[in-house]
């Protein structure tokens, strides 16, 4: 990492750009309104900090040897923003600001007419932003795998339809890219890019999709320990997408016998997380829970715990779902949800979180 | 399990019992309002239940395949009590009841002076019943493992500090019993013994601890899933003590690279068991996360859960603690949480989690 | 599952096929020596099997409520080819056949020299295939990637070493494919086409690496159960591609404490994933130790739990790779290991296996 | 940790080991061929090394840091006894010496008859050591608990048998003890006191059965890591009893779905823990497996990654066992088993290992 001099000029920064660039890495150039910090992305194992130390402008070169400093307050506290959390701005709504963020919706987009049915439920339930499946990843080839697996064409009429009820009942969108050849197409129509949890791992959609500069909603994998999840967003954070909204969603239950949740929240994680990087952390508790009469317990606890909003799972009629039935409230639940779930972020004081 | 009539004698109880004994096995006799439930302890395998439903004064008998059905809420449901969980009374304190329950102190004692300071901090701080460890269960065999270690006189004048403290900020006490061998010895100065997490499978120890009558607060094991835990409860129940606080604690963390917490809060387990049981359950977030900067958002967070109330270790000052001070915290701060929590208690409403 | 008659025509084949794509499935059609089976491939939830029974030519026509049939010895049992093992041609070398198969090589070529001199080296040591990393998954971005992150005029030059050093040492070659916009590349050049642990979850991926119709080398993640790396396996056989060959590689270790291994070997999913699908299995002993002193031990082993074959990562000076060198053993010690695991597979007898 | 000159003098050790009870702490003291080792057992946190490295006789006095030393290599060194092993004898037997040695046996003794029909069986099939379990730790207080559970004349009883039909088909016997008030009763009997997996945190456990001064048969909690196993054995060498023998039985299996053996047997944890300890490391394939097919590529497995002997359950006929029927195998396949084991240990350089 390189901090510059305060009073560094243009043509010192490009310098030491030019030079990182000749080590075959990139530059993260971060401006704050102080002064400007320069980090290395990519190996850094050969890189001569001395050398860099002594170029005109530059105050401090440093080698830090962690596998995620792009997202992590260690790094960012160089600007001193004071910023309790980086705020992610999707239209008019704040993730990470004042307020916790609720996104809802069916697991998958089945019909124009269920999408948009949903869509309002949620909206008048007090939903902030609009989520729908068109590409599901699915465990089985033999399960219904989403509109999208039907073809391009129908994978745009279902964006089209997302895109349509977002507008329609004023909320922003989200859908799942599932590979690096789909990111384009439905970085189209929606307004964030959701990375699923099996899909954590997979370095060449990270930096694909990041590369289109869209706010990206990404899911811890449940194998996955919270130092890896960081690392791989860092892949993100080093294409200079920092719009990365974090979301924890349960991970792999511990023990012999019965499951009596599909997958264990680990809330722990939410404030952990928050404490490590700037980045706002979400909470899926419908995929972690499994089962529609936990989702408002969790839905509480994970506002208690400092999460930054939620992601829950919605159908007017559950058990006629093509997806997940089990696991979706109804529009008045989820009013109750959010209701409860607002009750108990005035009951918290976030600054001792 | 047989269900007796509502107008069934002592007399068609009294074989009932002696019939199933002549298996070899014990009988659990519940009275309800109305009825009378007796439940088979042991292997009923080999139990003719078709000759038990033709004894008089019987209304039912069937065999019920669960590892766990003298804590269930399935077989407790003949009762009817209409209760949404049931109270363990500790003196004036009632766990399971309207209000949470935090249980605080030292996670170990060190001397009376440490013990009397810390148990009127946490009590001005509004703790209910104080905590405090004679007998540690340690990972080492060279780590300090407790006063009682030092034999039975030192086991004794900790434990009679333990009661004093107890009795002079008027607060019921609790600490842990590691083996059968202690059992009557800590019985005879505590309102609650208290079986760690690495003693959760100790079935010899469970049914000894029972079969003082004292209430029983039961940690699951960081391994054990909620099947196991449950199971392994039952062995307390098939004693006739049905004074059963169950904790958890964290189970242990997936995934490699560093860990964040110590353990994995696992906040699902909350109303996933406590739909499952009637049996009231708590919370330790000291020992799930291992750190004191996050006590407070995890006990939120348990409470926003559903939790009867918390376990929480404090200390004057954690720095000079001999055993996990890097996760206690001070009197001040848990004044803050419990008041936090009551916060969040009264922000959700108990009948939807 | 359609089973035809004996004596269907080809005719009353492609009718079958027909009428299921007219569902929007797609047909699996298995030709044994006397009768021919179809397997359905996707959401069969809708299909009228009692319609496809009566269908001329049909046998039999049942709904398989699993998540793999394609690769299971209850679906292929309809063939009785009496095969203990489908064998997986690459070459000359038969994996799943009555020798175990030797792939070794560095975890990443780093520079054609370096290649050429393992490859001399393995080969020597009796290996007989040869594997090199160009795309290299890494945990973070901040590490060496291969020589492919390069740009793909590196990474042409990387694969066409590959491809020489295997001709002229006579080996055929496996490298990681880790995003599906390198599949076409990669396929040009390799003889096998591997899908690292991290990725195993990317349907995108193995259903466009398996439509080259290459063999596939396909690793298990580190978190999943045998039941979903089946699954996703059957997404490539679901191509029409049943060239695989599974890698048991180490999954999650369990417990606190220090790691004596990176991954957990389960040595127990080789028999148990051998009796349940008629696929070989390999394994991976390097990754799962993470340290050479344990590979011999761990090879043997594998080879007495009756794997195809193993998967050992070779430099001739371990402490001078880029990548993953505390676990990297030499051409020697190579040799060492594998004239042991020849005698181990002499020792045991494959039919109790 | 003291290391005493070659030429120290007796009254120099006794001086030396008085300081250290002076600190509360004890003294494992070591005789080597050359010179004498003392190992301080406790909390050694607040002793004075420097102070210790002035008495006369002592050539080095050092602290060491870890949860194990008395078993630990590093610590042994010190004696140079070249020993590849610690050989743990049981009569004729020894436990880490130059072949493997076979402990088998019903789960559960059942009756005299059936005790003593299995032992002539594997007695002829090759085993060494007979096995029976009278004391059997479950998961449900509803299922069988062993003849133990009757009182204390059945369990007399069933010892007796387990005693004489040792004596009859002349093999030493192991039995389990699940709970410190067993162990006089069981030490009057069997040559081998067990200590089981749910009960290997049971520190009072532990310390009680090794001052019994028997040889311990002591089994990995599948929830343990490699560490925490160590850590707890230390227990036992504390007490001055170093014949020890660990058994590796399956840790707790990851991922979601359907789970194909009951554990996950941990095969890199035996030259792991050879590696680190001098004791030796055993094998239980039946309870890792939990299915009787998978047992002969297990126990070969583990033979070859180097264990010093199997431990399994065998049965004339598994499916009238009361306990674990599903994982027997008969004295006919445990013969195959022995035999094919045998030959692999021979197929193996230990010294590679």
């Amino acid at each position: 990492m390189i901090i510059m001099e305060t009073d560094a000029t243009r043509e010192q920064i490009a310098r030491v750009i030019k030079e990182i660039e000749q080590y075959g890495l990139r530059a993260d150039v971060s401006k704050g309104a102080f002064r400007t910090v320069i980090g290395l992305v990519g190996d850094e194992s050969k890189v001569d900090f001395a050398h860099f130390a002594t170029l005109p402008g530059v105050k401090e070169a440093m080698r830090i040897e962690t596998p995620y400093k792009l997202i992590s307050r260690e790094y960012n506290k160089f600007f001193e923003t004071g910023e309790q959390r980086f705020v992610v701005k999707v239209g008019n709504i704040e993730v990470g600001g004042d307020e916790p963020v609720y996104m809802a919706g069916p697991c998958a987009v089945e019909s124009k007419e269920q999408l948009f049915r949903i869509a309002e439920g949620v909206k008048k339930a007090g939903a902030h932003i609009l989520r729908g499946g068109v590409f599901k990843p699915r465990t089985s080839v033999h399960s219904f795998q989403g509109l999208g697996a039907g073809g391009q064409e129908e994978a745009r009429e279902a964006l089209d339809w997302l895109r349509d009820a977002g507008n329609r009942f004023e909320m922003p969108v989200v859908t799942e890219v599932r590979g690096e050849i789909q990111v384009d197409l439905v970085a189209e129509y929606v307004d964030i890019l959701q990375i699923g949890a099996r899909n954590m791992y997979d370095q060449d959609l990270l930096t694909k999709a990041a590369s289109t500069g869209k706010p990206i909603l990404y899911k811890r994998h449940f194998g996955a320990g919270i130092e890896e999840f960081l690392s791989f967003t860092e892949y993100m954070a080093a294409e200079g997408n920092k719009n990365i909204i974090l979301c924890e969603r349960g991970i792999l239950p511990v023990g012999k016998g019965k499951s009596y949740t599909r997958y264990t929240l680990d809330l722990g994680a939410v404030p952990a997380i928050q404490k490590e990087t700037y980045l706002p952390v979400m909470v899926d508790p419908s995929h972690a829970a499994g089962r529609r009469d936990l989702v408002y317990s969790l839905s509480c606890a994970a506002i208690a715990a400092g999460a930054c909003g939620l992601l829950i799972e919605v159908h007017y009629n559950p058990a006629e779902a093509l997806v997940d039935g089990q696991q979706m409230i109804t529009p008045d639940e989820l009013k109750d949800t959010i209701n409860a779930c607002n009750r108990v972020h005035k009951a918290i004081d976030l600054k001792k979180n």
